[in-house]
């Protein structure tokens, strides 16, 4: 185990009603005056709005509203909300929706406040020193963001979809997390979710840091967790203890309680932000296609870590003899769940073409720092092609 | 899964040599002027002391030192050391030690910018507002106190052990978390902390409230960890993995990750106070001898929770058509796994008589509140004398 620094100071209120807090909230973390950011109208109909406008109103805080905000969330909006905070002489946001909406939020909170161009955050120019206060209110299971230190957005001059820095002070104040605003979700939008929960514990469990027993545990404790409740949800999307596991796990998945004291790897999200820059697919679906052609590339460089995967998370006898056959038959059981969830697995089911390899290459190149990704096996431009045409069928 | 507030606030500052950064996290969270807690001369021996005291000289912190606090610690301590704080206007609480050490801390923290007596706190006169900011270095894997919103001391009149309500409000500012600290542990000491930590994990997973898979695997993930961990550390006392795997799980088993949303038994430590007030044993040992008995006792109310831990935690097959024995088959194991480790698992081997067994409960009376206590099942006079009977004998 390495040395770490684990630093999680968000308040999560969780459960049914708990938006009826929101208000107070704001108040005990500093707020007066708000920047309300949303997505379009998803959380109009599942009460979130009314909820918080409500406590809001109660609470006797006015707020600014910034709404629109798509997946896969762009610069403009950040500027737009930048410009508001401002104008109205805002000292909170508030974030209504899921990963998207709280990105953003993330965003304004570090760019309002500072002089320059928010993008330098994202490359490099400037050190992430301050921020306004963020607070969120959770109605999508999955990016994990209402936890997390960070933030990733697409800045629509060349569509470069870049994460900044990971710092704890971009870690929100609170997070309200009620599991029933997520009742409402689509399949496709659940099981993209519980994706994207699984990439980021498997980001972090695929390290070659020795001496990691207690966070491969807590990891393979989540992932069984998620291939339970996940398919509950899809069947029933208004089973509120799925629902409530999925919201809590996709929470833990992206805090770094499993990440700590190891190296984390991160090159499924890498080879992901390009497909999602160029199809502006959804950010799950894009890991189901790209991170069992990434196992299936790398599972060499370490067998027995994918043998231990495939015995502890679905429960199959390992091949003492052969710990590579059971490492391949875990990945394809990854790869078959993932399927069987209504996923694309394949970049012809995701809507991404054969003949695009070369640009979604190319357009990673712009990236400072572009090439070597990856901790675990470090992926050059070869590296990468060859993952993606493994994406092409399996 | 019920509703529930998560705050952890903590930054946990984790691995050899971390010690170094003491003084300016003592900085950054507002200190200027520090108490010191410490016990007796086991941080003189292992470097913690010389470490910390080094680095607050090079923060150019001054402080007082309170040092002698023994296990199980008492009152006259934190009389002794609110009376420095208010003697040398002293602004931040510093505890170098295991979990006694902490929980003076906390109470000085408490009870420095209070005008009445402390106890007040456990008594329930007062509500815990405010406190001195703590901090602490944790040489003793086990109380997990370093990340807990709970605190117990003994009051010397009467020899009432006690814990104060939870609060977020005394959870410490940092905490200093270097393993090899530990690795000079006794093996008596090592044993009796991993037996804590179970302890802390155990009452929080018997529990009446449904749809809990997701804390019940993180909960069995962890005791797994230490299942495997504490063998290895009482094999080789200097096994760093091993000491890491336990100091981390120890904080991760009472800082309530395992249990949020869910009805919380706490039997076995209140009838393990008693034990500790009258014999003053090492609180592990206590549990290791209450909590398998109070297992006896009460698995009969739900033996598929029993079979569950036995099959998860111990990898025992379940008898579907009689998991009652399988529940039993799982205590047994854990009462074998605490002897092998050398603990005592009945009364006598804890050098407890059964005769005593009416003055422990006509002590407990004592107590505001006393009976019944428990959540999974409750437990009045008999009950505990039921269990305390089952002690004697394992």
């Amino acid at each position: 185990m390495n040395n770490f620094t684990f630093y999680s100071p968000t308040l999560f209120s969780f459960g049914r009603g708990e938006a009826d807090n929101v208000g107070a909230l704001v108040r005990r973390f500093g707020g007066s005056r708000v920047l309300l950011v949303c997505g379009g109208g998803s959380v109009r109909k599942n009460g979130a709005y009314d909820g918080v406008t409500a406590s809001l109103a109660k609470a006797g805080l006015p707020f600014t509203e910034l709404s629109g905000i798509q997946p896969n969330p762009r610069s403009g909006k950040v500027y737009e909300g930048i410009d508001l905070v401002r104008r109205d002489k805002l000292d909170f946001i508030l974030a209504v929706g899921g990963g998207s909406v709280i990105d953003t939020a993330k965003a304004v909170g570090m760019g309002a406040p500072y002089q320059g161009d928010f993008w330098d955050f994202f490359t490099g120019k400037a050190p992430i020193e301050r921020t306004l206060p963020v607070g969120t209110v959770l109605t999508i299971s999955a990016a994990g963001s209402e936890g997390s230190d960070s933030c990733v957005i697409t800045q629509e001059k060349g569509s470069l979809k870049w994460g900044c820095p990971k710092t704890d002070v971009i870690r929100p104040k609170f997070s309200v997390l009620d599991p029933s605003f997520t009742c409402s979700l689509p399949p496709y939008q659940t099981a993209s979710g519980a994706v994207d929960m699984i990439a980021h514990i498997c980001e972090r469990y695929f390290t070659n840091t020795p001496d990691v027993a207690l966070t491969d545990r807590l990891a393979e404790a989540l992932i069984r967790t998620i291939l339970d409740a996940a398919p509950k949800a899809l069947q029933n999307p208004g089973d509120y203890a799925a629902r409530a596991d999925l919201m809590w796990a996709g929470m833990l998945a992206h805090n770094d309680s499993c990440g700590v004291g190891r190296e984390q790897d991160w090159a499924s999200h890498q080879i992901e932000h390009e497909l999602s820059a160029l199809y502006d697919c959804a950010h799950g679906a894009g890991l189901a296609v790209v991170m069992p052609a990434w196992m299936r590339y790398v599972s060499g460089h370490d067998p027995m870590r994918f043998a231990q995967f495939a015995a502890r998370v679905f429960g199959l006898e390992t091949d003492y003899a052969h710990p590579e056959i059971t490492a391949a038959r875990g990945i394809a059981c990854l790869r078959d769940t993932f399927r069987a969830w209504g996923m694309p697995v394949t970049l012809e089911e995701l809507g991404a073409k054969p003949e695009d390899i070369p640009a979604l290459i190319a357009h990673r190149r712009e990236k400072p720092g572009a090439f070597p990704f990856g901790k675990f096996v470090s992926i050059g431009p070869e590296e990468m092609e060859a993952i993606l045409r493994l994406a092409c069928e399996q």
